[in-house]
């Protein structure tokens, strides 16, 4: 177990993705996305995910010799083929459009079909702000959420991000599944030595709760365990909301690009041989000065934020957090003290090393 | 108890609004706005808030010789300031221009401040529907739910509209709170002589559940209890998710307008006295044209939907429901047999009849 500083690890990966054929500014990007993930406290989606970005490289499933192509294309929207390529980079790219459409009409909204895993979601309205405009990212994923009364592994995991600039040190960003949990905690949870996972997150084929993370993501494949949507398995509960905003993202990263969805996300072909993945994400941004003057956005944005946090607290909870508060504060300490490698995270690290023969990273 | 057929009821209603001043065309919008209520079987927003609308109007905190005023307008967007007019009139003329812009631009947003209750929230993507798009509708509302860890009634139920066309008889739409259920619901429970709410729905000052309608909605209006966001109070199991897409919408409905957010919602002056309401929306409307052809779009709908219904179910249930599919079936009973008018509502719509001299209505 180690710590590896931010500019260390992201040079390491930056070399990762030149080793793999992509082109300096390219590996760039891939890099950065996901750093921000690490930097943001969000293991499951930044240096974790590298070897298998690598390993999916090795086995043809996604391309890096490809450019993304643009199906179709109007004043303010965009349908894009990303031809298999490197999720982050169809994404980066994708997400640009919309904000240079934004630019110059007010709104750009860009659907992207054929692409891949695009590193935290979070990272792309980050781009919108960073323009100064409202972003907003969605993307489909691997069937793994059951829908309102069902069991089966239906929907991905359909995360939505808004982001949106504040007159704080930090903007306000959400970035979170729609459903209760994801994929990725029970993968940090199976290499934390399986601690077990709430009983809220997963249900089996029997309409039981499953808790042990390594049984979990072994029945998600075999599809006879399904996470459950926000609110739970009951109406009661507003289970069918979380079922029914997962839908909405699965719409906007399917419908609107004439893309793969639902089961044809699986990665699997009918006789269970790897395939590509076909994942399907929505982007838009809205330029704020459209609307109000930015200065004047931030400020209302601000003030709402602190009235948030300025409430009345639950008995025992002495602070309230809006969206992207935690994180910041997260990005500090990390920034300070690097990333943590646990022993798992190494060999995955040590192994990407080797077969790439990166000289750089000193882990041993 | 009765039940009085969608025409005449529809018919009521819209002359109840011409009585208190609106213009024919006008006065057709809010009722074909409350009858579509009613018909999706959502007793809370349709005829049942009639009265609060009279009432209102009645004390001058609603405005019916005014006309929302564009206060800024670009190719894809624009801000409305509703001059506190009916909140139904002002949304549907927002929505009605976002469409414009939609249909001209492939995009369109209108951001509205100082308006009213505008009923369903759902009715607003059935216009964009209607004109082949996709439509969103969110509004802000009166302070209600608690941040994650708070107990304070801050945010309103903020709902989520969107809308999209399909290959079957009947559209996708998600029309829901952000919250897990919503005043409305609890209003009916109380009307239905206090059948008492889930205890997941509310929670009290001291951080413990509250189940008597009549309690809480007094409560909710002195600030000692508060409806919790969809995902409940705990973190594990999802309440920040509810929290935040709640913020969105609260973001949506006020920052880009300038417009009254949180506490400035409440209704009330610094000393008790009833003030107006300063209600934000936000609409968009994308034309799918823009992205691919509308056949193609509503088959790619229509094979998603199907495939989440035919998905393996949970042991005791026998179907799964995609979003607007229950509402669809309500329509047609409703249409069939007429809206149920129980002893309360029946007293509320005599009170109208009587106070805005209608004949029409025979409900005795």
């Amino acid at each position: 177990m180690t710590n590896i500083q931010v500019d260390e690890l992201q040079h390491f990966m930056k070399t990762a993705f030149i080793k793999l054929g992509v082109s300096e500014q390219d590996a760039q990007t891939c890099a950065e996305i996901l750093i921000t993930s690490d930097l943001r406290g969000i293991e499951s989606h930044g240096v974790g995910r590298l070897r298998m970005y690598v390993d999916r490289i090795h086995k043809g499933l996604i391309e890096t010799n490809v450019q993304p192509q643009i199906v179709r294309e109007s004043p303010t929207t965009a349908v894009i083929d990303g031809q298999h390529g490197i999720g982050m980079i169809i994404a980066h790219q994708s997400m640009q459009m919309a904000i240079d459409k934004a630019h110059q009409y007010g709104m750009g909204a860009v659907a992207v079909r054929n692409s891949t895993h695009f590193g935290i979601d979070g990272y792309y309205p980050l781009m919108a702000i960073s323009a100064g405009m409202i972003g907003m990212s969605f993307t489909n994923a691997r069937p793994s959420v059951a829908p309102t009364f069902g069991v089966q592994p239906m929907l991905g995991t359909n995360p939505i991000a808004f982001g949106a600039p504040t007159d704080e040190e930090f903007p306000f960003l959400f970035d979170a599944a729609t459903s209760i949990t994801q994929r990725g905690k029970i993968e940090v949870l199976h290499r934390k030595n399986d601690q077990p996972a709430s009983p809220d997150w997963v249900i089996g084929s029997d309409g039981q709760s499953l808790t042990n993370p390594g049984e979990i993501l072994q029945k998600l494949v075999s599809n006879e365990a399904a996470l459950l949507p926000l609110g739970g398995s009951k109406e009661e509960s507003g289970s069918h909301k979380g079922y029914d905003l997962s839908t909405i993202v699965e719409i906007l990263s399917s419908a609107l690009q004439s893309g793969a969805y639902l089961s044809a996300l699986s990665g699997l072909t009918a006789d269970g041989k790897e395939t590509r993945f076909k994942v399907g994400h929505f982007f838009m941004a809205m330029n704020i000065e459209n609307f109000v003057p930015l200065d004047e956005f931030k400020h209302n944005m601000g003030g709402l934020l602190r009235e948030l946090r300025a409430s009345r607290k639950m008995p025992g909870k002495d602070r309230i957090y809006t969206a992207g508060e935690k994180e910041y504060y997260i990005e500090k300490d990390v920034r300070k003290n690097g990333v943590y490698i646990n022993d798992n995270l190494k060999k995955d690290l040590l192994h990407v090393k080797d077969i790439l023969n990166i000289a750089e990273l000193s882990l041993e």
